[in-house]
């Protein structure tokens, strides 16, 4: 089967971090095809951010999907246009954000999240709510990292991810760390280690729960809103994207 | 004061009579200035034009917010990139859905929602919730008309709209209606009239709730995450949106 | 228009306050109607001098609303009555409340509410979860200031308040502050230029919700449990209380 | 123990079937002191009638408090002044409709509430929400009787409750049926046999409740919001309520 | 009327604690039969403790109720059973942590928990959501201490669930405190004088309850899940439990 | 990786079938361990049942865990047992209702469950409401067919579900079917093609996620309540299950 993995901001070296972890537990037999947006931010921090990503992520999706992809996941953690993109894609779409919180709660009774920027918590509690696991959530966190300082291995950014971690112990009552940026996706392993609890990293749920869907047969629900807008005239430098 | 009423879509039809519901209600010393997206889709059904109608949407409000607008009402009512809108305008932001809950609780203890399409359902449903004020809504029903055949008073439009209030009457247990259309703006005095209870329109709503922010002079905080994104680079055909 | 602000208490300096900070914000055409009840406590602390404050208050309402009043607003932030003046007033009805919370709400994504005493903490945390925006509010807090000592400017009741507003921004998530009673009304523009973030007060914004409704036409649902009580004898003390 | 049960208005005949009620399931030992407001309206009937219906109620609390009795029942099903009745008296209290819902949650998953006017129905279910008991009730009905229409057995009156009954039971998924007025408290074991699933009448289970509370020595907490007033003078028509 | 309180764990002197404790509080004609499980779990602590005391527990009611027994309760926090309990016995069946928790709220708005083991907190937590009483509960603590050293009046022990209590005075903003275990009936009075707020035993509150249930006639409705499963084979060591 | 899929009820010929289900949709490399409780009933309906299924599915449950199996699977939809498994399990536990209920919310804003018995739906419902997804829950329905009647295609049986999912689709407003059984585990796949949208059975769902958990090396989180049990004496017929 083909996953299609889309990076929805436009940083290379990210979109390679991402199919990197998403290959690292992919199934015998699952290939992993690399996307990233070709317009808009450079990193998505903040709803301004994330409204401008959206046209490159769906056409990314469009393209992928008419070239048959089995599945797309969107490697955001807000899992930005996701109902878009489930709108307009044949295939099903799994955000990172939401197979974090899915599998956080096999393992865990509650979680914690651990962020970048204080930007990102209130979008982040918002789509627990939207998706009924609001009370899943012992507490969303900011470690004060911005998303490209993740790129590399940067000691203090996972310095300041493990400090987070361990507030969370100590004052949330939770009892699992799910981690709230695509760029944290090597660190999960080793910091489930350090810390001694579950710590989730959206990739690689995604791309497990992607490969479930696919191998059930499982395609989005077209009886609800998640179906193609009726077609229209589309205006102006959008003009391309209306749908046929 | 100044409130930039701005329609999201491409109709300017539609922009005409959402400026004449705005003109009618506004307060003496009003001036009601009519926005509408320069790109994107003619009418917004679903989740996929809602995504494509953000980049002309957040630029006209960057424009009417640079040449001294007091205020912007997003005249769409899913409040499309209400928190985009927020998040990079210097003047407060207001949505016609939100605007007409507000007012529709201050009136009735339980309202219902009549939309255009089904498609629309779950999107307001959604924003409900978000907003908090799901508890207060009977329940969202659609009237089966197309957003674009509201343009002119179509008899049988009207009419289908005047059969779900019935129905609501009847089955919801609710005491107001909510149109849940900017085109629906022209209707609701006719409606409350033919029915005996509270019909709200959004864009009227707006209007008066934005002369209350300016007058109180209110603005969006920025201790929340509407706050503007960090400024960084962007790519391809949406190079032109990065934040100075 | 004539709107009709009254306040519960029969303290004639908080009357007169209230008043003031009701013209401030007024449109140009909107008159201010002072209202006061004549029977019952000099203030509204805890459930029993709100208890007792309902006669006076319904009184005064009935009076100005068979004068031609074409709108009231309740000027207690417990909202004190607000069901049973919605339901004998031919004119719509606003709770300082309730008006706050609704402003609040367009310029934050969530409020921490600083009231006078804790035994106001709970009723107004019962409001919030009734109208549907218990989601929507942080925390409420009580800065220990009783009601009267706000009369004048107190530099201590003062100081308490904005103590308070501190701890709520360093320790609630706050984006904004409600000024949780009628007795704060003047000092919600300099507390807000002091902290950097919204402060709204609940005179100001009813008025400004109230003229919202009085321009649209719109009237107290009577479908729902807003009708008055079927006629029938009444007794005692309060017999000349009897709806004719 | 000496257990008040007040009606809050001013109807004898209701005050009589509703001692009489109390006295059938009082425990060995039990004295039931009947006790009946002295001003107001001769039934509650909506908001209105509810808010005069409170200097009645809270002056004959306080008049038996102070005879020593050891508790008190509020027997109006919509818990009329239960919070201020906490608030000024030493001994506990216990309203018919909250004991009712209390009562039916340890025979029933949920059940439906039969209650007499349609505009009882949504001040039972705010009630509800309250308690934290929404998520209990399946359903609040009205069978569309009069209060005073139940003073006597009137066949009518039954039939129509037993109509509403066997509603409750083929449309809510409802396990059993609570009696929404203190007129209904003779009506519960016929009903229960009749209809074959427990029909719970407030009065009793407000008295079985009241007495496990005495037995236990339990008194109302002051910490929270059910603390006198602060002393203050009074003025006018109810000068005579001001707390010593 | 004969009231079977029943231990679910295997240790006999906390079930004669617990029978002294309901005895103490039992009217006059109330007859405490004392019960006790014969097999499984000396003390229940998690969840596996709780799953294998439900074969004993529900033995013993089914023998009780054959009995003759007019109520069953079942003394243990965690209300171990009480569904399968209520499905299987044909007198009506109360736990005692739902009872602690419903009289709570009759003299307080919001009540914290101490319990023994933290092990515990989470199952609590759940069955006040799943009764719909999660709003009224500030907070569930644990006083670190294990179930069988509440056996005798262990001073270390009352010193810890004193230290709990004060802590949640100071910090949950509570207004009572529910006592999370059997073990600690006897505690209830003393915690109260020295503390000055409502302390709530569940075995004494769950007397009460009982008692009401039985005097009022009612028993545990059979339209809902709690019947009796349908008759079927068993196997092996539990063939025994087949229901007739 | 060996995935232990066990039948708590004691019937082979379900045991079967639900292990050919999960083959059926195993990875590579997965091998599917059957297992099947040794004592108890033959099938559960009712808590009853479910509480008695509970020693033999634990047991079951720790000898398949001594022996290395990497995960378990409890095969039946109201997830008997789960949180006593995953406190007394090493590897990871799922149950196939929650693996149905969030595998559903992949393709689907709102499900409708279609169970077996009346009996089943408040079970399943109050699960929802515990794993936080009853707001992605339209309706839980029953097709009135006993459990074991499913273990062949019995064509009344499989009639009924499909009227069932039919009522679902005009009635719930639902946008997908779950199945509410094991035993209905052979069905999804025709169903789904019968009436156009997603049908999720859980015992596919679960064994998807299973080896996710797997794949991922994610473990039950010993910081909540899913922790082992402190040893202790067990007595009587379950002295065999006390922990070493």
């Amino acid at each position: 089967m083909r996953i299609h993995v889309v990076n929805p901001n436009t940083t290379e070296a990210m979109t390679e971090k991402i199919a990197a972890a998403a290959r690292a537990v992919a199934a015998a037999g699952t290939r992993i095809i690399q996307g990233q947006s070709a317009m808009g931010p450079a990193s998505i921090e903040g709803y301004y951010d994330e409204a401008l990503a959206l046209p490159g992520l769906l056409q990314a999706i469009r393209v992928a999907d008419a070239d048959g992809a089995d599945g797309h996941v969107i490697a955001c953690f807000d899992d930005t246009g996701l109902d878009a993109a489930r709108a307009v894609a044949k295939a099903p779409v799994v955000g990172i954000g939401e197979a974090a919180f899915h599998v956080a709660t096999l393992v865990a009774d509650r979680f914690s999240v651990v962020t970048t920027l204080s930007l990102s918590i209130r979008p982040i509690e918002h789509n627990l709510s939207r998706y009924g696991l609001g009370s899943r959530c012992a507490r969303v966190r900011a470690a004060d990292v911005p998303v490209l300082a993740l790129e590399e291995r940067n000691p203090a950014a996972c310095d300041r991810i493990s400090r987070e971690i361990e507030a969370a112990i100590a004052e949330d009552g939770t009892d699992a760390i799910v981690l709230g940026c695509a760029g944290m996706a090597d660190l999960a392993a080793e910091l489930s280690a350090q810390h001694g609890l579950p710590v989730i990293d959206g990739v690689a749920a995604a791309v497990g729960l992607m490969e479930t869907l696919i191998r059930l047969g499982h395609r989005t629900s077209r009886l609800g809103a998640w179906r193609p807008s009726p077609p229209k005239p589309y205006a102006g430098l959008l003009a391309g994207f209306a749908l046929g």
